[in-house]
């Protein structure tokens, strides 16, 4: 069976439950420049990559894979990942 | 007229005619770890922010003003925003 290639959109974000003091310093700066009706910025991280797979379902558990054994730390960070095909 | 609440998804990313070497380095990660079916990875920032707006134009304008004054670097960065109703 022939290999399709999936892009993998992943978002790497930080606990809802935890402060991002990265993101209180974004809005802070937001307002200083008059962007006041800014609220709640949360800052993480945002990866896309190509996945050579059978399926949408292979490419899925890839970029999971990707993301538990790498990209995020559970202790700080949950993920999100969407497959296209390309 | 009541303002409503917006949520703002917005992806800064790294121009695609530049290297990405953190990119690099985390696919030679995901190759180490046995995961050799990946390829092209990109990594930029994923910002959520919350918008009081009157209407969806409105909200969509502050988070590119946003982009602009402070969250992107256009010598080195394109941004996307996507706008939902909360």
């Amino acid at each position: 069976m022939n290999k399709m290639i999936f892009t993998a959109l992943i978002n790497v974000m930080p606990l809802k439950e935890l402060l991002d003091p990265q993101g209180k310093a974004v809005q802070g700066g937001l307002k200083n420049l008059g962007l006041t009706n800014v609220h709640d910025v949360r800052i993480g991280r945002h990866i896309n990559l190509q996945i050579e797979a059978d399926d949408e379902a292979g490419a899925r558990r890839i970029a999971e894979q990707a993301c538990q054994k790498l990209l995020a730390n559970p202790v700080m960070e949950y993920f999100e990942v969407a497959i296209t095909r390309q």
